[in-house]
């Protein structure tokens, strides 16, 4: 017969509570009891039927994470610290990658439906909103993280973007900069926010560039260096050349970078270059790059515990939160005299 | 009452089989068949009872991967192309992070094991085999990666590190080093055997240095570039000063080149460098990174490949893969003429 939680209890004088706090981890449990716990579990050879469990209740205690790519350094540093949060309310998280690619995405949401995931978390490279809600999901909740969609009330954490391009774009003309172009992404709520907050910061201190100063791609995340390579193929022809480059993320501003001292041209002193995500290794690179900090420890913090209050309560209103961005000035744009 | 699959069979005509293949998301279904199923699927509000049918199974389709650390580029990058390999076999991947905490790492492999995974892949950071097998997992069948332990008959997928050893050490040596230090991990399998190849080379060429020229070093995942800092600060206090350093990583070769150009020495004039993983920015840093490359994707793939055979004969011998590192040289040890 099947060992019963309520049989170790016994066994062991203690309550059937302490018996599943041991289970579920839990820190509120002396380190004595829970090792006589795990011991009687393990010469029982205890296995807990979650699956059952979940059965029964309906929740699986699992939360899906569908990310773009899983070697951008932004979306490990999310996943990271969102893990740590559901860690901390016995919550498993479930990652999958989508390759960039609108089709497998929607493939990877059934999938992780179909498994049983009390809640979603999106980074969608889809299109269109339409997108994301073409297969019947529409009974799991979703928190969208870092890309949303226009006019949608939906649940949200990231940055603000419009703030990023803002910034970026400020600090270029403080440090005396004239012709500021900018590598964007399109077809992303990330990329337009972004370009807008340049595109305004220049307006608003009459120091616009013709369209052609502005080229946004597709598909960011895997390609993005080659992207920053190929765009600078085509800025360096531009008269007069940009003497600044505002670039959508980090790995575009370091092919942006290789290709400018590849053309014989110097960073900073031709051409200064911002990157955005202040990742891991900006500062480590041939010339230490300038960057956006997103402050995503923060992002996936805050989208952990956003995941807890949704599935507290699944019919409060939707709600978006910012995380602020800083600038991090580095030598790509700056060095001190 | 619930929607069945049958239901949807016969309301289209199809078989049962059919409508199974669209929901694990088959490739051998035509695409006008796909979109009809799903169609119907989402007016019904079909949702497949995957929970029950574990239940009854006694199988999840859920594997689950324990890393050291989601943001090392070498993790990423094996959780990558693993992930993509049970995609095509319609398996859930459910990735969690020891955080390099032998306890956490535990709690995190009985979490898994409690929700339910068909097999767990462990790259341990136990000190000690024991440490795996504490919590009454036996019945999963366990797959190793990157790292293994001393004598054990295990599941291991990982790369040959005596011979990376070798290779980086050797290297060295051909470009006319006479002194090589090793910054170094201890009480890891890959960190142990990567040091003994370089110790070996230097033994069989002549070339052996004194016992204080090898630092070996606890936890390098999260703390790999600070920890090549602090090791240059020690090496650079012997005499003679060492005119190579093999390290055990990129990160930890990266704090390395930082520390000898603070320190007012060349790259590779004074000091030659060489690394381990051959990541994704090895090229962008400041000083071009000379490192071993271990084909992550092809552990990813094979250590996925390896899984399906498990899954389908769990009763099989235990095998041990290594992968074939290979070199790839740049300006961190050699410079063109």
């Amino acid at each position: 017969m099947a060992v019963r939680l309520k049989d170790i209890a016994r066994d062991l004088g203690v309550s059937t509570v302490t018996v599943s706090k041991v289970l579920r981890n839990r820190k509120d449990v002396g380190e004595k009891t829970r090792q006589r716990v795990l011991k009687r579990m393990e010469e029982l050879q205890y296995k807990p039927n979650l699956i059952a469990r979940a059965l029964i209740s309906g929740r699986t205690a699992n939360v899906g994470l569908v990310v773009p790519d899983l070697l951008h350094p932004y979306f490990g540093e999310v996943a990271k610290s969102l893990g740590a949060v559901l860690r901390e309310h016995d919550r498993a998280l479930i990652l999958a990658s989508s390759e960039d690619d609108p089709e497998l995405e929607q493939r990877e949401i059934r999938t992780l439906i179909n498994r049983g995931v009390d809640l979603l978390l999106i980074s969608s490279c889809q299109r269109r909103l339409e997108g994301i809600f073409k297969v019947g999901e529409k009974q799991t909740p979703i928190l969208l993280v870092d890309r949303t969609f226009p006019l949608l009330d939906a649940n949200f954490v990231g940055s603000d973007d419009f703030k990023i391009g803002e910034i970026a774009t400020l600090h270029l003309l403080e440090t005396g900069r004239k012709c500021i172009a900018h590598i964007g992404a399109s077809h992303l709520s990330t990329g337009h926010e972004r370009m807008r907050g340049y595109s305004e910061t220049l307006r608003r201190n009459n120091a616009t560039v013709p369209q052609e100063y502005v080229l946004m791609h597709e598909r960011f995340e895997e390609t993005g260096i080659e992207a920053g390579r190929k765009a600078i193929q085509k800025l360096l022809k531009l008269n007069p050349r940009p003497d600044a480059i505002f670039c959508y993320n980090d790995l575009t501003a370091v092919g942006a970078i290789e290709a400018v001292l590849e053309a014989g041209l110097r960073v900073p002193e031709d051409i200064a270059i911002v990157g955005c995500g202040n990742f891991r290794y900006a500062q480590y690179l041939r010339v230490p790059l300038t960057s956006v900090d997103q402050s995503t420890e923060q992002i996936g913090r805050t989208a952990g515990e956003e995941v807890i209050r949704l599935l507290d309560d699944p019919e409060s209103a939707s709600r978006s939160t910012l995380i602020e961005p800083h600038l991090r000035v580095r030598e790509s744009s700056w060095k001190p005299a």
